[in-house]
């Protein structure tokens, strides 16, 4: 397998400006098609330290992608950089210049510029922007210029720089990464476990990505001719331990698990929600087609709408407060009546920063939820800021409904 | 000035899976500080290549500020590998763990873990997480170890590391930077301007920051003993220029403006959302004290919700379509009548990717606006993906409200 780094080019980077998704596209490209990246490098547009991070890398691994500095404006020099450290020069293609004119016309202000291509270097053609690539090969060494833009990058990467690898540098080593979604834990419920295997299983990796309520464990063989091989025992152990935290879907994220049981189960929900503030319907929402099961959600801020709309009673909110167990249910019971849905889920709390109070402090949040048969209501004590409290009321409020569903 | 490089470290970072957003949080709070980066490094978080590129970057440059590989993990060997660097050992530091049982309970079962620190090194305290930084002093060079979780980091990188550095290594350029803020803006609106701007004053840099729907532009004077002096007047040239789009906040969000705004004017506002699915809401919401003037939003995903709800008539569905003039102009009302708020929004369009016809493409999204006055409508016609025209709708809505508010 070809030793591959990274190395992206901008100020615009270096300064915090722009954030480097060209990288993480790269890595996770080629990840899938079996290649491992060893390291990605940000550097600035000024040529020499250009030039000189190149020659660093170059020395260092057989396969450097570089992106950006491919434009026509003054602190574009990628491809100068890169002709000075390979003795290349830049000169006018005019098979580049001719596909130019065809798609964006002979008045293309950048014409010129862009049809100038390192002489001897291979031709990436763009095929949404105007900035070709370029593959250097020197002493079974390749340094592959691709254009920051990432679109542009994108397309360039997966139809002409893929092919190019495969054919030049196929992945030699077989490897297996299985991943394992687990709702409603933490790392630290795992780890103990996680350190267990690590400790018997030498041949598997162990890698824990961990979001709010939930977390993704990365099982990766590597070698042998059946790598997926080693992986079957100490995954036996996992879905053992965790039975009842394991979901799956396409994406890997817990609310399109959840989206695709509503859509199996051909069952409608709708939300109440007070502290979380619009950030519950969200998670239904962000999917495509979330309307097949998704009627809506009543935001209730005020008081006066957890009355009007949801049919809160006014003694509840005197008597027990809007952040308590009864507001919570007569809420779930509000949002299913009003817009007949199978299931619902209601939340009512204190995200904080102020509002807490010795009874119920910031982070006391009450949640209830809805079947077509039965409402329960549970209270969460979380702690966090204002955004943690919310986004784990959610995940809490996801968990509950993705378990109600599938018992 | 001192000469600084940021490692990222792990596993999640260099196979893609995690963009690294903080090493562009960190360039960002440097460069606004005077720092300058002078290379960003991403590495796997095996300790010999981890250790390895520490000591390169440490060679190089007199502050290397590492992220990530502080947890109780198998995979977190940031710790470990610096002590091997500058031949430290990990030691209990009963003051650390005194603070993390007052924190999180002596059944945290990574209390000795996290507990376990480079003796040596100067403790970083990590005021939302377990996991403590470090800063390892060595002949006049420093590496500091901050956590990987981001908002772990930015806590103690703000707290902790930016006033060590200030005191250690003051920035000895004085700069000013002058942050000006537009909605409704887009890049393309400012680059003519700003590339005269640029032409005309040769002692200021100007940078452009876009986000959806609105900019931020950085004036930015060196040298001299005034350089705020260098911007008064092409700062009072963009002011002139975009007056209607100026607005300021502490933070520097528009959300916040606007929350400003309401509260000035101790006005109220509900919503009334069906293609932003409870993002409007959250623009709202998520603003500590967002309950002093945000008095709910109805999530009306479903027709009948629409109906029972905002009484949006069934002959407007019928006639005009969910997305339309008259039912933004309903649904605006009914959230008004329902709440009782002073200023009401409404939004309903096609966030795609299905759902668009001739008539009404994907992007096509009609806005209501309620004042104590009167209640206007207008269409907006979107391009991008579903997450984009929300964004966008949402930006649109709290312009209009803005302008509103302050005319």
């Amino acid at each position: 397998m070809p030793s591959i780094e990274i190395l992206s080019i901008g100020d615009e980077l270096l300064s915090g400006k722009t954030v480097n998704t060209n990288a993480s596209y790269l890595s996770k490209r080629l990840e899938m098609e079996g290649y491992e990246v060893g390291r990605h490098t940000v550097t600035s547009d000024c040529t020499i330290s250009l030039q000189e991070m190149m020659k660093e890398a170059s020395n260092r691994c057989e396969v450097v992608l570089c992106t950006g500095g491919l434009g026509p404006t003054v602190d574009d020099c990628t491809r100068k950089a890169a002709c000075e450290l390979f003795k290349d020069k830049l000169v006018y293609n005019e098979s580049v210049a001719k596909k130019l004119v065809e798609r964006f016309g002979s008045k293309l202000s950048t014409l010129e510029d862009q049809s100038t291509l390192p002489a001897g270097a291979k031709v990436l053609d763009n095929l949404i922007g105007t900035a070709s690539g370029s593959i250097f090969e020197h002493k079974n060494r390749v340094v592959i210029l691709l254009p920051g833009v990432p679109k542009e990058m994108e397309s360039m990467f997966d139809l002409g720089v893929l092919p190019y690898l495969k054919q030049n540098f196929p992945s030699s080593e077989r490897r297996f990464v299985k991943p394992l979604h687990l709702f409603g834990l933490y790392e630290s419920d795992v780890t103990p476990l996680l350190n267990e295997l690590a400790k018997q299983f030498h041949d598997v990796q162990f890698a824990i990505y961990p979001h709010v309520g939930k977390l993704t464990i990365h099982l990766k063989a590597l070698g042998g001719n059946h790598p997926e091989e080693f992986i079957r025992e100490p995954l036996k152990k996992l879905t053992d331990a965790f039975s009842d935290h394991i979901f799956d879907s396409p994406s890997g994220t817990f609310e399109e698990a959840v989206h695709i049981s509503l859509l199996e189960k051909k069952s409608t929900v709708s939300c109440a929600e007070s502290c979380t503030g619009g950030a519950l319907a969200q998670a239904f929402t962000k999917i495509p087609g979330a309307s097949e099961h998704f009627l809506g959600s009543i935001i209730a801020y005020s008081n006066k709408v957890k009355m009007n709309t949801l049919k809160v009673s006014e003694k509840t909110l005197i008597d027990h407060g809007a952040v308590s167990e009864q507001a919570a249910r007569e809420m779930v019971i509000g949002a299913q009546k009003l817009t007949g849905s199978d299931y619902a889920l209601a939340v009512t709390g204190i995200a904080g920063p102020d509002g807490g109070t010795l009874e119920k402090p910031v982070g006391t949040v009450w949640c209830g939820i809805a079947t077509p048969n039965e409402v329960n209501a549970f209270r969460l004590n979380l702690r966090g800021d204002r955004e943690l409290i919310v986004q784990q009321s959610v995940q809490s409020l996801l968990s509950a409904l993705y378990r109600k569903i599938n018992i």
